[in-house]
């Protein structure tokens, strides 16, 4: 088999067999099939699509060419979330906790990542005490007695997608429906997951910016997800501006106890609502959508919810008392206000601008060397479609430093008030095949 | 400017700048552009093309990533010509002398190269003596005082072409009319090229196998040449047989000195003097394509074209007396002819094949390491749409060693018989602009 073959067939629109994607995932992990050749390879499918089984195979070529993670130890269907991501994101914290409590089980692994805020675990490490290095038996005892427990990366998972990503990245190579959807997929089954949950963001704070590239995503992923036998679904979510009220590491761990207390954002609550139905569902601990939110929505009521977070903080060695003492978060030294400059209706707040506004108080990484300051943040006091008489706080900056004209700046540019505004939808589609 | 910004631009269609052209092209040859990027940046051409003016950019940026040749020591309109390459192609033998002895400068760079046969060089260096080590003084004093030279290829020319030439062969981006039209047409004006005359092949023995790709590959050359201020004329000429009857190097000269007399092959004299007629046209040594062709034909009939071919191997070392006793040119041991094994009308001769059967008796090098057998190669006997009686000789195999039954076998496998048959086209097309 040579690769000049297998590129001259997918430039002419032909369909790669399993083992030519073999051939070539096999090739390009070991190093005997060049850059050059990948990326070229990369631009032919960017212009000539994969089908379904195509996509398939190479999820699967790409699960195959590091290690997996066997979770075969832990009970019941282990189910998967994956974002897409956006800003403000809060989902995972109150998620997890929440479908546990209904004996779903969690083995969650996490990343710090670069971003407007942290990842997962920058986030619970607000919590004194709180880590994630477990070893792989703590990890696996902790989820079959209390269903939930997250774990840092570990392993040399899917090398070939690390390595075909960072090639896509400088050969103008991202864009592209079927390398993306393999490259998600292929990440979340070397972790073990049995089901997956997908939450495709769409809007100006999201990769995907239109309903329709959204939408194609979310079909792909979830099509390579029931091809490959793991049960899949997904649903298209606002990224207009960003999710809850917070943007921040502890502001958002604050937000999720609320949430996870009946206390939250309008939005976040609706939001792990229905992703966690369908968790359930998957996990299989409801027949149907709407019995799993009977259930969670149960759950929160009666505090088994909440229960379930302080002992999964606990467990790993978290301050199970910041739930009913939040003032033990990281708190900033400053709060301070930003009026807005006239009386209207908030129309519009670029989600990624606001997320960027954040990042620049110390709340997420650059670099990976960047330290974070888990304090720091944003907290919107309004959303769009609110209405805000002229001095009254749009949002409150958490700084450690006094000064924030800059914050203030980037904030003021990408905010709009107008005599009229309407709530973005929150879940524009819920996609099961 | 950032190589990855340029890729996505093209991947989108745009238009790439001059500016945008040279840093891709100056930063490759250099180093700091990789492979990876080149062949995705390759791709997108191939499936988004370029405009006349990227293609016209692309060139001259190539044709500045290395030396050139200045030949303005000179006089007169250096008029090359280049062949797309084809089977038993000894056009180049016959022009030089030809279109010299009318006045028209030729300065020809030519080099051994892979193939059915031996390139321009191989096949003169089966007149004894003769030799292109010349230095640069008397290769321009040659040409002065005799019109016609030819020289070994020097110098670092268009680096930047070999490099992404050899990158394409890998990547399954060869096939790309604005790549192989820059390729070609930068070769030539680096080489010093005031005009160019272009001789496109089309059909089986041909790189272009169809005529609609072989106008399209002469129209884009003919525009770079004359948007670059190189005048620039193309024909599309038949390939689906090979040219004349000789395919071999000696047999080739024979066949040259033959036509040069005025006693070659229909077809072959037709082409030179087709080609020759628009080298003459842009030499200025005559005003319209018809004046050309006068002065051409005559040319042959008062042996003054013969008489040039003898000054220039004399000038060059070799032995004139060939051209009156052509015995003394490398002979093969044995000639064996390959009987009709039935009667009707030679109704198909695959071109590459046939040049094949030669390459398998030693006429030509398959790796730069082999050694080239001047003295052997075929002769047809029979071209497309004549008479063949069983038993007729269709081709006479000339080789050094007795048994050929592979070159018969690959022989007969490549010719059809039929009770009826057209002769093909010669000239499909001309192509001034």
């Amino acid at each position: 088999m040579r690769m000049v073959d297998i590129i001259e067939k997918k430039r002419e629109g032909g369909e790669l067999t399993t083992e030519e994607i073999k051939f070539f995932i096999e090739g390009y992990t070991k190093g005997s099939i060049p850059d050059y050749q990948a990326s070229a390879l990369a631009m032919a499918i960017y212009f000539q699509d994969m089908t379904d089984r195509e996509r398939a195979d190479l999820t699967m070529a790409m699960v195959h060419s590091g290690e997996t993670i066997d979770l075969s130890a832990i009970d019941g269907v282990k189910v998967d979330k994956h974002s897409t991501g956006g800003v403000g994101d809060t989902t995972t914290l109150v998620l997890a906790p929440m479908v546990a409590s209904l004996g779903v089980p969690v083995a969650k692994m996490s990343g710090r990542g670069l971003g407007h805020t942290g990842g997962t675990i920058d986030k619970l490490e607000s919590v004194k005490g709180f880590h994630v290095e477990l070893t792989k038996e703590q990890f696996i005892d902790f989820v079959n007695n209390s269903k939930v427990a997250v774990m840092g990366q570990t392993g040399n998972l899917t090398p070939a997608d690390k390595k075909l990503y960072a090639l896509r990245d400088v050969t103008g190579t991202v864009n592209s429906i079927p390398l993306i959807a393999s490259s998600i997929m292929s990440k979340k089954i070397a972790a073990g997951a049995d089901a997956i949950v997908l939450d495709v963001k769409t809007g100006a704070g999201a990769f995907m910016k239109t309903e329709e590239d959204s939408e194609k995503l979310a079909h792909a992923m979830v099509k390579i997800g029931n091809n490959v036998g793991r049960k899949t679904m997904a649903i298209i979510s606002d990224m207009s501006q960003p999710l809850g009220f917070a943007i921040g590491n502890a502001l958002e761990v604050k937000e999720a106890i609320d949430t996870l207390r009946g206390e939250g954002p309008e939005d976040l609550t609706e939001l792990v609502l229905t992703l966690g139905s369908q968790m359930v569902v998957l996990g299989k601990k409801a027949k149907t959508l709407e019995e799993a939110r009977e259930k969670l929505l149960e759950a929160i009521k009666n505090g088994k919810a909440l229960e379930k977070f302080k002992e999964f903080l606990k467990n790993q060695g978290g301050d199970p008392s910041v739930v009913d003492n939040p003032e033990k978060l990281p708190q900033a030294k400053y709060k301070i206000p930003v009026p807005a400059k006239e009386s209207g209706y908030v129309s519009n707040m670029v989600a990624d601008q606001i997320g960027i506004a954040a990042m620049l108080l110390g709340a997420g990484r650059a670099t990976k060397e960047d330290k974070i300051d888990l304090a720091v943040g944003i907290v919107l006091n309004k959303k769009v479609g609110d209405k805000a008489e002229k001095g009254e706080s749009l949002m409150t900056i958490y700084s450690d430093r006094e000064d924030v004209e800059d914050v203030k700046a980037k904030i003021y540019e990408n905010i709009t008030i107008s005599s009229h505004a309407e709530k973005p939808v929150l879940i524009h589609k819920i996609i099961t095949e």
